[in-house]
Parts: structure tokens; sequence; C-alpha cells
């Protein structure tokens, strides 16, 4: 059999640990010298390939260089937002397998969400439909933690422990004052809550803040909002609550809508605040307290700084499985998470594979059980599901800079 | 001679080394049982003290648990932000010392910027005026780094690391896809820019991004700064600006409130945006590109995930130097810091101390002539004077929840 050579790209939002995924199909590609001559990325994902842009790791990262990857936050090899086409007739996919043929490519690696998948899903059947022996493989990515049929996803653990680290942080910020005051904390997440929910891992005992928690699984009220506001400053004089970026009313409104009526900019142009600022207005303007918003933004999705050396961890064993799982045949597959709790309740997870047309397009909400008081809260059971996936701390190592060291495209 | 009694206390906002000041004047204080009987903390300053409220540091933090101040930031015994009277006749001065008197103490230890060098020089010309041999000692503390007659304050060291590290993450981040994008990241900094400036620690080679960084030291001019943004894109097709929050035009008006055409919120409140937000407004309508902004937020002064080493052991020196200093009589002082750099370059700090009526009401900006560019940049001179302040991790003990752990006030 001769060899043939591998190519791998990054595609969607950028995670802590996208990169650790990236090392995992990387290094084990590298592990078979005897089947895989190249090991190639694609620059910018499946659009910057159909722009001819790629790599080859032995080149750009040599020997020990490889490994930094594991602590650099973002897309080592650039991303993009590129929707293939419905059609499996359009002449996109002739040129894509075209480029694969002229590169000797044998097996193709995509790491992303949903949207990602969907890529893997028609490369894969456009791959049955022309006998083309090309391996396409999906490799997990999402802070979101939305995909189906996994228990979760890789980039989810450090983003959760970036979020409840940082609300610990802020509720110490928030409390030096005996005044009463309310901290919303915007959290990332359109749709699903499972990020926002990790806030509650901030808690040190039951009662503690953040006192609320408001998923976009579930309708927003804003009066029952303020009420249990005013309510909980009988416990504690700062109020610390944490709501996703994507919560709604019961007539499926965006809270961050309800801010129109602040109007346009001196261009004529709306301007977009977050539902956190309109909510420390509202807290403001019918409580009359001290209120502040902090939206988390990107740093949720691309600091190293509470990198979970479990998520790092497993998102190398999700990229190096996918690669063996491909050199045995497999195609048309996600690589999964399969939980297995022992007899000690001790956690450990093993790598599965799924159909991936089953995953694209999907979105996997919190469920509705483990929201709790009338949408205010998570439940128990939610924090024994996301503790295991934020243990174990990363040492990045610093540059003579005093900052992090990260490995950078040339 | 009898024992007296030491009391310290916090005030002002939060930083990441503040308790670690804290824990140099405690734990230097406790080191001295032949002269000082106990060390008492009060509960969010002067404020709190004159309503009772203290506590005994060997209950509260008893043994090794005292260590545990050097890694958690915020506030520890809370803060407050109370000035005291202009007039030394006010009754609050003999209520104060009279209260002092019943606690039997010898020594009064603030730790804060420039308001509460006011109250320490308040309090120390109360005591020259009266007669009380009570000490009075001022311990710097300010993200912001405007104190004068210091080379820098503890706090600033921490909080720069923290911009710069995020500011190097958030670039990642921004520069994933290959579509024109512009980065507004603001940070804290009302009247002074250092903080701001530290943002160019985050470059790794001349012309890197972030490629604007603007203080509010000097006029900003929304024209020239889109103009540069236009010649930007020649270079780089994602542009990541640094602002400081309290940028203002050469009328003196805030950026920030140029958003004031968007008017009001539906309760007929203003809704207050950042200039960071103004200005993602602003790019997006003249230039028609993608933009984004970041705000820093409080994370800048309440996170431990970027203590610098250099910062926490500084602050800690300083607070037991002036321990040292009050126990051989000085008193109206603040301990201020002395920059030596050695024939080989390397930095060196001493501490020292100044007059506290010369520090007080007073800030130090960042000079003009290490403002460059149209004041769109700092000067390398800004790089080798931050350079030595953000060198050197601290590993944070995490606890079994797999975060950060604290000591907390019971």
């Amino acid at each position: 059999m001769s060899k043939k050579n591998l190519i791998v790209g990054q595609s969607g939002g950028p995670t802590a640990v996208i990169n650790s995924s990236l090392y995992g199909v990387v290094s084990e590609g590298l592990a078979h010298p005897d089947l895989i001559d190249h090991v190639y990325g694609m620059v910018n994902g499946i659009e910057g390939f159909l722009n001819g842009t790629i790599l080859d790791f032995q080149e750009a990262l040599p020997g020990e260089k490889l490994k930094g990857l594991t602590h650099t936050p973002g897309a080592y090899l650039g991303s993009c937002r590129y929707k293939l086409p419905e059609s499996l007739e359009d002449p996109v996919y002739p040129l894509l397998f075209r480029k694969f043929e002229e590169l000797n490519i044998g097996w193709f690696f995509y790491i992303g969400g949903n949207d990602s998948m969907d890529t893997v899903s028609k490369l894969s059947r456009y791959a049955a439909m022309t006998g083309s022996e090309i391996r396409v493989i999906g490799e997990p990515k999402t802070i979101d933690n939305d995909l189906v049929h996994t228990d979760h996803t890789p980039g989810f653990g450090s983003a959760a422990r970036y979020v409840a680290s940082t609300v610990r942080e802020i509720i110490l910020d928030a409390c030096v004052y005996e005044k009463k005051s309310v901290t919303i904390v915007e959290i990332m997440g359109r749709h699903a809550g499972w990020l926002t929910a990790s806030a509650a891992l901030a808690r040190k005992y039951p009662g503690d803040n953040p006192m609320f928690i408001y998923l976009p699984e579930v309708a927003f009220d804003q009066e029952a909002f303020l009420a249990n506001i005013q309510a909980a400053f009988e416990k504690n004089c700062n109020v610390i609550v944490c709501v996703s970026e994507g919560i709604h009313d019961d007539k499926g409104t965006f809270i961050c809508e309800y801010d129109n009526s602040v109007g346009t900019d001196s261009f004529g142009h709306k301007m977009l605040a977050g539902c956190g600022k309109y909510l420390e207005n509202l807290v403001r303007s019918r409580l009359g307290v001290k209120a502040r918003s902090v939206e988390l933004n990107v740093s949720q999705r691309c600091s190293a700084s509470m990198l979970s050396a479990t998520d790092q961890q497993e998102a190398i064993a999700a990229g190096k499985f996918g690669v063996k799982a491909a050199l045995d045949g497999v195609t048309g597959k996600m690589v999964s998470f399969v939980r297995e709790t022992a007899a000690d309740g001790s956690y450990h997870m093993t790598c599965g594979l799924e159909d991936v047309n089953a995953i694209c397009n999907e979105e996997k909400p919190v469920p509705q059980e483990w929201i709790i008081n009338n949408g205010s809260d998570v439940s128990e059971e939610f924090i024994a599901y996301a503790l295991p996936l934020i243990q174990g701390t990363v040492e990045v190592p610093c540059g003579e800079d005093g900052l992090p060291a990260f490995v950078y495209r040339k």
C-alpha cells in the first residue's frame, strides 16, 4: 500500500484547546510514517484550502515545537465560517476532491462545532457517492458544549473553568463595599446555557453568590428577576447575577433587544448593547441601587489562563483517537466522548465514534430538569456533571517578556 | 515600655496584591510580640472602624492561614470610600482617637491610593496637633500607578500583566479569520494611562498588534483615529486598538460622552456605554468593517490569574518596611518604591518613605515624552519601565473544586 498524506483544518470560533485537538491529530499522524507521508494543515479552514493555502507541520512546527500547540489558545491554523453548498452536484465538490488528489490526501480531519460537522458530513457523503477512498473525520470543538451524541465537547471544560474562576473573582471584587449593589455578568451562549450554568461552580457553599443564574433554555421574566433581587438583599447586600447572552422572554424577544428604544448613534446606526448592560440599567432604574455589568466577552474562549488539564488531555486524546480510527478505515464520523462513572464515583472518559450526519446542525440544550427555582438557577445534577471537566491546572510556560509563550504561524 | 496594638485597614478599589500588602503589615506586626500585642484589622476601612467592626488577625487567620492573603485578590478586610472632613476641628477626630485609645492602638496603617493617603495625612496631622503618639503610615495601592513620589505602586504590575496577557490572547482570537476586522479593547484609567500603556507589552515584535494605544494624557481625535486604522489595514487585516476609558478630545469631552445622542432607556435614564462601544460603532459606521469592543472591566483589578510575582513580593516588602519604620517612630509617611538599575541593566527596588502630605490628592500621569506617534502609541522608554514589573508567575493553589482557593473573612 502506497503512502498517503493527512490534512487537518480548524473552523468556527476559537477555544482554549482547539490547538490541543490539532496536536492530537498531528502527533498521531506523524507517529505512522509507514502509512502517512506528510501531515498538512489547511490555513483558514476549507475556505483557505480552496485558495491553496496549506502548510506542512514538519516544517512549520518541527520536533518539540509541536507541543507548544497544547497551551496556545485561538486557532493555530486560522479559521473560517464557510458553509459548503447543500447540493453535492455543486462544482465546488469535484474541485475540492481534485485538489485532495493532487496532494495525495488519504485522510481529512476537521476540528469544529456543528457547522463544521456539516462540512464533514458533506465531504464524506460526496466521497461515498464518487467512490473516493478519502477518510473524513470530525473532531468536536465548542465552548458552547451543544453538540449532540457526546457527553461534552473539548473547549467547554476550559471555558467553564474560566467562567467559574472569573465569576469567583468578580464576587470578591463586588463584595468589598458594605453597600447594596448588583453585578450582572453576561456569559456567552445564544441558544445553549451550558457555559452560563458553569458560573454555579463559583459557589463555595449553598446560597453563595452568584445568587441567580439565567439560561436561554427558559423564558426570562424581567419582573420576576427584579423581585428575586429585591428578596436577595435580605441575605446579602452584594448580589451577583449571571445571565446568558441569549436570554429571551416568553414571546421569544431577546432581552438585549429591549434596548432598541435606546435608538441609534449619531450616524443613524443602531447601538448594540448586550443584555447585561440592559439589565444593569433596569436594576438601577427600578431598584435604585448601585449596578454594574461585566461582559466576559472573548476571553471566555481564548484565554489560556484557566486551561483545564482534563479538557486539554481529552482534546489531545480525541485527536489521536480520530487518526487511529481513520487509519482503520472509519469515515463520516465525529469523535465523541463517553462518560464512565466508576463505582467509587470517580470520573472516566473514553472516546467513541458517532455518525456525523446525526450531529451536524443539531443543538443540545441544558436539560429542563437541571434548571430550577423558576428558571433562576441550576441543580446539583449540573454541578456533578460539570465539576470533573474543570479539574487540573496547566502550567503555561512564560517567555522572557514575562508573558505566556504561545506558538504562532509564520 | 508597655505594649501597644497595631491596626490596619484597606480603602478604595481592590487590586490583585492589596492583600499581599496586608500580609506584609500583619506578618511583620506579629513578628514583634515584645512591642506589639494584638494586630487588628478594620473591617471596611475607617468607616467600618467608626462603626466598631474590627477583627484580630490571630483569631481570623491563625498560623499558616495568614499566607493565603498573598494569592487572594480583592480586599480581605473590605473597603470603603470615606473622606474624613477637611477641618481637623470636626468632632469625628476626637471620636476616632478616643476609639484608638480604648483599643490601645500605637500604630495605624492604611493601604490605599491617593484618597486613602488623604486619610493618613489628616490622622497624622491630628495626632501631631494633639500630641498623640500614634504612628500613622500609608501603604500604597493602586492599579492606576498614579501616585507621585514613588517609582510605581503595588497592584500596577499584576494589573499590567493581566492587561498585556489578555490583550495578547484577544489578538490571537481576533486574527483567526482572514477578514478585515477592528477590535477595540477598553482598559481602566480615567486620568492616567499607565495601565492602558501596558498593552504595549503584548507585542512580540515592532509593528505587532495592538497597532494603536490611546491614553487620556493626550487629546483624542476621532478622524485621526479612523485614518490610522484605514492605513493600518495595509499591513494587517486584523487591527487591535487599546484605549483608556478616560480618553477625551481637545475640548475635554470624554469620548464615551459622545454616545449621549444614543439617549435614554425606556425609564428615561441615560444608557451609559464606554468609549470602546462608542468607537466600535464609529468604526463600523464609518469604515464599514467588522468591529468588536472588549471592556476588560473589573478583572483587571481583581484577577489572581496573572499575578506578577515581582508585584506580590514588593507589596509584601512594602508592608513589612512600613511596620519597621513605624516601630522606629516614623509617622505621616507613605512607603515608596525607589528603582535602582544595576550596571548590568538588572532591576532592583528598595523601599523609601515620603511625606504623605505631598502625595495625597496628587496624580502622576504618563510622561508626555513617552507618548509617541501623535498620541497613538507609547515609546520604548515605557516598555523598559514596565517590563520588570510584570515578571514572575505565582502559583495559586487550587481547592477540591478545581478553582483557585482564596481566603475569606468569616
